[in-house]
């Protein structure tokens, strides 16, 4: 098929991403490689797919942004709107990868892999009895499109899943009991492990505190959402005198993680630097979106993952 | 209920089994902390709860021996048969903990948790795209009950399933391919991860070779079940030549590991000292199963696991 539709890729994006999008039926794909020709190319063709922005961006005759990014945060979400631009975000790419990335953390932490890690610099043998999952309950922070892929992995191997979401009203999901905001104390008291996959906004930062975490005790901690959401003075307390059987971070309060921050060495911190999102269907995803979004352009079907 | 059977528990057992037995209905448990105050009691009861045999325990009215392991290689099984004696083994005791520490070994490697383990000691971030097990392959070697416990968790994560069996003919698990021990070679073919959990017997001894490897080529593979299964020269070939992506390990050719192994180093393999079958409900189902056994020589039930 002809193409039909000139886009413009912006120049910083993940690997696979051009490659992914070239394939879309449709459409051909324009490739600057500076914020200056990219707002040349973007009067000529009025789409762009973009991680970031630059006001200089909103050009006349802009018609569409599909984000790259999972969130618009970065987007002035109001003036495109008042310039009657479509926006829409890549809402679901992650949550394959980011959910077995938390399970992956879980586990090391659960079967003592992040311990044995530890000791195999040193060619130590120490086996230690590892804990079961199934017959366990997971609490999620954060139901939404990753949250409830945890949850759904957690269900099917045996757990009994509790949680919290933004709005609980009319949720549909596999966990038996779903909390809004202000339940978040049940889950940590309720929970063996309890998962994080929450959004950097206001109300989520420095949530994880010495108080919610004394209340999960005895069980185990992930982080695969925004490191904001921790206060790791309180999760380190937690570790050393609260009864934390451990932690498993992705994300931290500053990334990279800072060479000085006793997260590094503690023998029940597992940790990996902020990859959970990470996945070679990264781009093929993202095609998928941005291909019925390209329909939807072209007036021949709904949107998908409209924001604006 | 007043107790109806003394049994003799040998004085080398797992952590918590003694606890749960003495918690079984109609049983009173005798615990002597010799061999030569074993082969006294037995005289007395008749009934053994043990992991080790020693031929003295073949007194006169043995009636019944209860294996704290899977596996009951160690026991003289025609000579206990010639003597009338049942023997009942604790086969699936281990199954839930193996299998969630197959996937804490699989998901280590494929979201990198080990190699960020790694740098973890020189406090080095290095970002790295981790796969997806979700529409990957799985391959298991030795679809028994903790094979099968393998094989389902990897289904209901969206996991392809193939794999052996010693037996195929007739079996209803969730694997829509599985071969006969002659199959192997088509599992490694086919498979994005296999994961070994067979016994050490004389036809899985050095199973997994080079040329087996070599069909894996860029795929993970996981061992939960004997160190004896794998040729590791030829693992370590595999990694370094062989285009494998990554190895998980928690069985050895020789246990403890040698601190002269290359595999304690290698950064694409993953470690644990023995200890899959690990867990604090271990005492428990062997309880279950013991349980159900006492009522069995009671004349009141079916034995459960009969092995003679």
């Amino acid at each position: 098929m002809s193409p039909r539709l000139d886009v413009v890729l912006h120049h910083r994006f993940p690997r696979g991403v051009d490659q992914a999008l070239r394939e879309v039926d449709s459409v051909r794909v324009v490739e600057p490689s500076s914020d200056d020709e990219v707002v040349d190319a973007l009067k000529r063709t009025g789409v762009l797919v973009t991680y970031q922005w630059d006001d200089r961006f909103l050009v006349p005759g802009l018609r569409w942004i599909q984000s790259i990014s999972a969130g618009v945060d970065q987007f002035p979400v109001d003036r495109l709107a008042a310039a009657d631009v479509v926006l829409t975000s890549a809402r679901g790419v992650h949550a394959v990868p980011v959910a077995e990335h938390a399970f992956a953390l879980l586990l090391a932490l659960t079967r003592g892999v992040g311990f044995a890690m530890r000791n195999a610099g040193s060619r130590r043998w120490q086996p230690v009895t590892g804990r079961e999952l199934s017959g366990a309950t997971l609490g999620v922070l954060g139901l939404g499109v990753i949250g409830e892929e945890i949850a759904r992995r957690g269900s099917v191997w045996g757990m009994r899943v509790i949680g919290t979401k933004a709005n609980p009203i009319g949720y549909r999901g596999v966990a038996s009991e779903v909390y809004g905001p202000d339940g978040t104390t049940a889950v940590f008291e309720g929970a063996d492990a309890v998962v994080a996959a929450l959004p950097d906004i206001p109300a989520t930062r420095g949530l994880v505190d010495r108080g919610l975490l004394a209340r999960l005790g005895g069980g185990w901690f992930v982080n695969v959402g925004r490191g904001s959401a921790v206060v790791e003075e309180d999760l380190i307390w937690a570790l050393d005198e609260g009864g934390l059987l451990g932690a498993g971070l992705d994300v931290f309060a500053e990334e990279p993680l800072p060479p000085g921050s006793p997260l590094w060495d503690h023998s029940r911190v597992v940790l990996t630097p902020h990859v959970a999102g990470l996945s070679p269907a990264y781009g093929p995803r993202l095609a998928e979106i941005f291909g019925a979004n390209v329909s939807a352009l072209l007036g021949e079907a709904p949107w998908v993952n409209r924001m604006v």
